[in-house]
């Protein structure tokens, strides 16, 4: 850990909560609010509304939290979505030079902005840009992401309640499969890392140890491996010449291999966010337009075409109220984590979890600096990758004690 | 209720799932199984693969299910999704037939079929098939369907949990929505019975008994109440010029005054089924029409669209893991008391659910006629709606027992 600064600011504080909401950010934010608690340097604890969008409002949309009772604080955090409000905004520099006036303006010298890798490139900029305008602020990144991508963590806060989501759904979803049987095509979260399609494996274990036998999913497509549409029909069909029904998990963010999302090669008029990026959430093209392909392509014994079902889980898996309980108590730690750096007297940073021992799950927490991971995106580590439509055993190892115990379920 | 014969039939009993899956359906064929037990006049207790398809096939496919261990009964009872297997079958006579001549072969004599409206009828059809032709059998339809659209019961098995899930995830979804406002449609299932769709409200109380403030849904559109696209986007406009954001529940079976599927005037190419009904679940078509009109009529005080979502809860709405607790105990009992009526020496029946007392929630079994059910939809009654986009308050009491307790969710 770089050497602490021995001054203390004194000020106020503020938090931001920003980007897709997850079942647990709200333990991080309790967790930042817990961790000022008497930490005498600073004056009032701000909630910023809505983020840096209310933030940089005239007036500021800033709520105290300081003040919220142990009882509330609770229920809060164990509620999903961003209590404060959040917001898609990407500040470039100008933005955050507004951001610093708004905290001049409000003596907020303590910024904690709860969010991932674009909401870290937040902190960095507006850590700069008070640096050089010579305005004494400290600038704490807390970690959450259900995508699993940001650099130097084991994992991000968020990530194992959506796992733990995904991994039940399809869990669920392959027993209605095998009693229905036909192919189901489920679309799962994640534009550029597919550690969230990833987790449909522990489906296989339906709440044990070694997989069912024929237990879903029989295939899934990372953003990591170019899909190759002709290999995903074939794919497709040995499955189901074999076991009479094919589950699959596809990410929204699969690529074909120039790096151009099928989505966009599959689908017309999608639309664009401030990011320049293509929706691929809240929309239920994708799982449409394979579901299509294998209704054209893949034939049963009698040449007919099999029953084909697309689902896009969409939104509910980032704020699905039944956390992993690791995850909630280790995005309630992160933001405890982020105040203690700033109680003991770092200017900057940010908080990465690293995982201690698999058995007994055990993580930790550390400071890294904030340029080790703004704006940077972490992938899926090729040996959590098994040929072109599965994961290995050790993504399963990796994701298992993540996302808590799961229901068991059996069939005849 | 009608004189039960006096004789009791000796012979084997056979138990099938039909339709689509639920997250209880297990409950109702582990209930038959137990209420079986012990009944001397039934020798082998088999449970048919695939329902009707799976016993019609030479060799029968039947699995014997009266051996099984209490432990293994257990964990089938408390798996969602049909363990047998389930079928899309809608038998007309000459199939009924086939299945009489299946039940002669294998001696059977009792015949418990756990399904909807269609099932219900097989039942019926069997059963006459099977007494004009002067074989000696019973016929017992089971009920089940998470879209509440059996007459004469007060709701049935599959429903409640269902519901559950959809006032779960409104409820979550809600606050997602309040964190990133825009527009935010959710589809949910139903073809011709709004109930669960109608469950979307109580989420507007988040686990407790007064609506929160703002929560959504704030529109609610069931297939009891002709849909007009241009009231649709006037209420959404109102909402979001209210609120700032608009949270829909739409269900996949609204239809115009002229009784045509929204989704048929909206969406090209639609695949039909054996009933020939469209393809309404497993296709996000809806909701992403929906999606556009919104985004192509409805406006921000700038002038510029809103920012629009649309989720279709899809096949994890009917199977997924969580059952109310009221609806596992009366799921076991319809089974168990199908099996009773058997043994009390009725030659045919149905079960319905009836309400007894809401202020502690109590209910009870009544043997119907099979005629009573056998395919007839019971829609919302008028006293459940309110206005062309809403539920009545009656609609919020009736539903709120059924799904057991809600996690309690709250904001800033």
């Amino acid at each position: 850990m770089p050497p602490a600064s021995k001054s203390l600011l004194k000020g106020n504080a503020a938090i931001g909560q920003s980007g897709g909401p997850t079942a647990v950010i709200n333990q991080s934010l309790v967790g930042v609010i817990e961790g000022l608690k008497g930490f005498s340097a600073v004056k009032k604890i701000y909630g910023m509304r809505h983020g840096v969008s209310g933030l940089t409002q005239t007036p500021a949309q800033l709520v105290e939290v300081g003040k919220l009772s142990p009882g509330r604080l609770k229920a809060i955090a164990e509620s999903p979505a961003a209590a404060l409000g959040s917001s898609r905004d990407k500040p470039d520099a100008a933005y955050c030079a507004r951001i610093v006036e708004s905290c001049k303006a409000a003596d907020i010298r303590y910024f904690f902005y709860i969010g991932g890798n674009d909401s870290s490139d937040t902190c960095r900029i507006v850590n700069e840009i008070a640096n050089a305008g010579g305005y004494a602020m400290r600038c704490f990144h807390v970690p959450k992401t259900v995508d699993n991508d940001l650099m130097q963590s084991d994992h991000t806060p968020g990530f194992p309640s959506a796992a733990r989501f995904v991994a039940t759904a399809f869990m669920a979803d392959s027993l209605d499969n095998a009693s229905l049987p036909g192919v189901k095509i489920n679309v799962v979260m994640g534009r550029h890392a597919g550690f969230l399609t990833a987790a449909s494996a522990l489906a296989r274990l339906r709440g044990g140890d070694k997989p069912a036998d024929g237990a879903g999913p029989h295939l899934i497509y990372l953003p990591e491996v170019p899909f190759d549409t002709d290999r995903f029909v074939a794919d497709v069909q040995a499955v189901y010449d074999r076991l009479g029904r094919c589950q699959v998990a596809v990410s929204e963010g699969i690529q074909n291999k120039d790096g151009k999302p099928i989505a966009e090669t599959l689908i017309q008029g999608l639309e664009r966010d401030a990011h320049g990026n293509i929706q691929l959430s809240g929309v239920g093209g994708l799982g449409d337009a394979l579901s299509d392909l294998v209704k054209k392509r893949v034939k049963r014994k009698d040449g007919k075409a099999p029953r084909v079902r697309g689902d896009t889980f969409g939104y509910l898996q980032r704020c699905w109220p039944d956390p992993s309980p690791i995850d909630a108590k280790e995005a309630r730690g992160v933001g405890k984590f982020a105040a203690r750096l700033a109680r003991d007297g770092h200017v900057s940073g940010s908080v990465a979890i690293v995982r201690v021992s698999d058995k007994p799950y055990k993580s930790a927490f550390k400071r890294i600096e904030l340029t080790d991971v703004a704006a940077k995106t972490r992938h899926m580590p090729a040996e959590f990758i098994s040929g072109s439509n599965d994961v290995s055993a050790a993504a399963i190892r990796y994701l298992k004690p993540l996302v808590g115990k799961l229901p068991s379920l059996t069939s005849l």
